[in-house]
């Protein structure tokens, strides 16, 4: 049996002399509060304060990052308790699902979720044992225990972890009643919600029309037509930002925003509506339409806008169909900017009251598109690593390769995005020290002096995401 | 005169803790023996155990890693003695081509080319000097004897490289008597064909009609039609591997997997055959198609599918046409796998059969596509670093790019891919010292314990390019 | 107050063994003439001796690197004085702007623009504080009185700098008289254009009618026809010849070099000269079809020819329409040069009389299309890293990307490309110290012995720029 690693030197670069200076840098953000400006943790966790279930469905079960490295290797969802859409059978036997889990531990090497997981295991339910097939039951039984225990409860971790703020993610059709039991009970200015328009963005979206008659339910606004529509979303994001949203989030396909002629959009709109089936370029061409229409209101309101392009969804049918999306067959695709943004930065690039914070997993771009732009344009930030690049080696790159150009006052600040709540300290953390690692080289080589890498330092975990999405005055 | 450089840290990381950790790593792996799994020695080369010739026949007319160097200073492939197609005139003066290139030994400089010839000098032919003007004649001299020793002839060499299997590559109307004569010698299960059709997967090429006749007499099936067409491969297939072929290879332009409708494929293919010329889209078109096809027998039949797409070859006309294919002439070209292999992946991709390994000379999709799809797909493995990317900084990016996302063990292990026979050593050496200076990168930065480093190492080295490439049951 | 960093290992990697031998290599280059073969210096600079301004007019209003990351953190150009096309008002305090740089010095950290600034500020103006709110007019002050004096003039300066020869960029209609003169004043070989025809390949120019006309008026060869277009092409060529002109420059869009059928252009050409509007399409075949033409002309006057593509200029409309061309809203798009380069390459790239040097702000392309072709084409030089590249990762980058592939002696040696005369020396000896950095890893790692790296250092530096753009014989 071997024991976790937790060395306090672990994520730090190991020359001596950098590794001394990171474990400086490092020090004075350790203990910063969370700003968690985006993530995808539902918010009747925290509304209801959910207890966690088990180990195997705390942390495998709805986590793609780590069953998709098992599936990778042979081992279907469904033997590791994936739920099945249409209800059929899968593993129920969390015991079993943690041992297979456990016993293919070597799998993770490497891997961001392996540096993940241990500090899970270790910070959060002091666990010292590395996973494998001898030590799996006594893991199990030490977290079956901790989240049995009320300090274990979402609200009381909300503490623990240091978070300051959360925020949720939640359709533009979401009712935001667990935002409004969170705000009554004292948490709203902690928790909450993001809106998330895509799903009435994508034409062809099966929920397509269902959610159309949801926007005129929820705002008695008649979406029979393109500018009702366009009203109806105008309501839903003042209804969001008086739930505490700051921000929107799109994570199309693409991140073209060329705007649509007013009386085609109405023209397809209404087609569309009307039970007509709408070519690919016309899908396109809407959704594109809405990100221009989407910072056109972010103009007015003051929500923050972030673009997510460039991830094909549900690259396999097989599993879309029996298990559902977003279960790790997400698979990136080359992503253009310049030309993509260029219509929505000539209109509102300029505009003082307009802030867009652009993601990508398509890390060519960061010093070819995205910090030429975030290096110029007043509204562009450029966001932290997104997830396959929220990584050791993502994020060092990230750091080399945007820097030069974009500086380090032209990005979000460090962004985590997750579904996995017990995860976010350990990225949090992460970042911290290979951040600290990358700023101890540039003192060391007299890019910048000491005092000048803690300061940014501290402003990219904790000011600049702050300052990055303010609350909409 | 200067020494050749043979010291015994060479591609090994500097700093000297990481140095040291790296020999520990090395020390494990470099008396493993070599798992050849593909690459383009001729198989009469060991059929016929046909001594090599002078130094500069053996080293620098064959090599075009070698040639493009010294053409590309302007010294002329003629005057290397690379053969024309019109038989006129090169240097024939080995002696004096050999000479060209010891003067020009400084255009090698930061080249692995440079590693690998240091290392085939020094380990194969026992020359402790550098090669210049001065140098090369004693040189010469010092290799032309070595070849003439029966213990430099190809058969033993296999053993004194520590060769346990290596793979050629035959086209599908190779007749395999090579390989026959091989099984006759008890060679079989040591040096096996892989099946690689892309000769007649594009209709356009020159050869393509009397190719599909051969496939007729090397089959006895009709191949005037693409279901003969098809039968005919599946035959061939089945002779490869009954001469213990272990997988197929497949060289296209694109990565695109789109099947026909089998009435058009049926359409075309017959057209063609009759004498029409394709349109280039119609090329593309069947190209796919038959990678889509092949990746339908490989389940049945199990051949591995090898996929290296996205290198435009013979970019110049007149050196083509004078001097023939794989003369330095081949650029890469930005290659999309995520869209590309949907059709094969969506279909074929979570078949317990059917395993594909995917090699690419565009690094931007180690992080972006390839490591997304090999980190949740079963059937899929990223190949090891290909041809340009076969190299100390190739090898290293390929490592952080992909290991991240991919782990370690969806990837296909170590496998060369080179005509240039007695250069295998050295490229299995150079991998294993660039991968364990990067596994001690992972040691000191505490996210691999040395125990798992050295495991992944010797797994990487030997255990896994023989668990991808399983012999078809 | 601060001191500025002047520290003499600046820009050497960290490791002490490694900077100790990166020391070594930079002592033998650190003072070797400057060679400037590619710049936007404007020729009256030195034909007339203009004395600088003030340091506001001298370091911030014409160096967009400068302007722009204060632009994007929200501060109008028009706020530092960048002048308004109409003439409207723009801050003409140049104290004030210079107030305005100092207090946001922190947005430059991570910078190149800061490393050249502080070597600016210390080795040319003998500054020593660091910009800031307090010491904003003490700097000022030092650095206005240093360009009052005499010493600090243009010509006084290029000795100082130890520049040995520096070339402009001039359009095609130049009439170069600002040459004239320098070579009246004996420093015409010191001093010398390059031929810059962008302007008459883009038939959307909206000066493009009027600069044909020039041409004429300069030629003395009727334009109306393209076939006198190409003439007069020819003829300004080689009064850049004998005016001392070593280079062209083709700053498009797109790399495609595709020749138009002779009838076609001349029928373009015709029918946009008698007033009719182009096609987006007919723009972009024409600009191809330049880069065709002018690739010829170069085997027949042996001016080398410069590639400088990719970049999409003035992105943002109303700063183009308010501020003009060069603003820092010019933004990289993805840039494929396998194919688009082909139609030239395939034509005039084993010419012995051609030389084409291929620059690129998409890092991508560098191991996977231009080292390739850099590896192999006689006539291709693959450019030293350029624009947002042109910094400590970046060259880093070049080097790690390129090198292998490519070797080091099929590059142009340094070049430097800005409009900032007194950052010159500074972009010289940022990249000197760079690149020792990365030769004595190599030399560490027992890829390059100590006197090769120096050699190579050296050949980088003064040997490869002189040589890779010989004067026309």
């Amino acid at each position: 049996m071997s024991a976790l690693q937790r060395d306090p030197d672990r994520g730090f670069p190991f020359p001596a002399e950098q590794r001394s200076i990171a474990r400086e840098i490092y020090g004075e953000t350790k203990d910063l509060p969370l700003i968690c400006m985006h993530g995808h943790v539902e918010p009747e966790v925290f509304a209801d304060d959910i207890p966690f279930a088990d180990p195997a469905q705390l942390l495998i079960v709805p986590d793609h990052y780590v069953f998709r490295m098992l599936a990778s290797q042979g081992i279907e969802p469904a033997r590791l308790g994936v739920p099945r859409l249409d209800g059929g059978p899968v593993e129920t036997d969390s015991r079993k699902i943690w041992r297979t889990f456990c016993e293919n531990w070597k799998l993770f090497r490497g891997t961001p979720s392996r540096y993940w997981l241990e500090h899970e295991l270790v910070e959060v339910f002091g666990v010292d044992l590395a996973p494998s097939a001898e030590t799996a039951d006594t893991i199990y039984d030490q977290i079956a225990e901790c989240v049995a225990d009320p300090e274990f409860r979402p609200r009381a971790l909300l503490d623990r972890f240091n978070i300051e703020v959360i925020s949720t993610t939640d359709s533009a059709t979401s009712d935001l009643r667990h935002h409004a039991k969170l705000a009554a009970d004292g948490l709203g200015r902690r928790v909450f919600p993001t809106f998330r328009p895509d799903a009435v963005a994508y034409l062809d979206r099966p929920t397509w029309r269902a959610d159309i008659e949801d926007l005129a339910k929820l705002t008695a606004i008649d979406t029979t037509t393109y500018d009702g529509f366009l009203g109806a979303l105008r309501s839903r994001r003042a209804a969001f930002v008086a739930a505490g949203a700051r921000a929107t989030d799109h994570g199309h396909l693409l991140a073209d925003t060329t705007p649509m002629e007013v009386s085609a959009a109405r023209e397809l709109y209404g087609r569309v509506l009307g039970g007509a089936e709408p070519s690919q370029a016309e899908v396109d061409a809407f959704a594109a339409n809405m990100l221009y229409q989407m910072a056109e209101m972010s103009c007015e309101d003051g929500l923050v806008m972030q673009i997510h392009p460039g991830v094909l969804r549900n690259h396999n049918t097989a599993i879309w169909e029996t298990y559902g999306a977003d279960k790790g067959y997400d698979i990136p695709i080359q992503t253009e900017f310049t030309h993509a943004l260029r219509p929505m930065l000539d209109r509102f690039g300029t505009d003082p009251r307009f802030r867009v914070i652009l993601f990508t997993v398509d890390e060519t771009v960061y010093s070819r598109e995205l910090a030429p732009m975030a290096g110029t344009y007043p509204s562009v930030r450029l966001g932290a690593p997104w997830w396959f690049l929220d990584s050791p080696e993502g994020m060092r790159r990230f750091r080399e390769f945007a820097t030069e150009t974009a500086g380090f006052y032209n990005t979000s600040g460090f962004v985590d995005d997750t579904r996995a709540f017990a995860s976010i300290p350990a990225r949090h953390d992460l970042f911290r020290r290979v951040d600290a690692g990358y700023l101890a080289r540039l003192v060391l080589e007299h890019r910048l002096r000491l005092d000048e890498a803690v300061e940014t330092a501290i402003d990219f975990t904790y000011n600049l995401p702050k300052e990055s999405y303010p609350r909409p005055s």
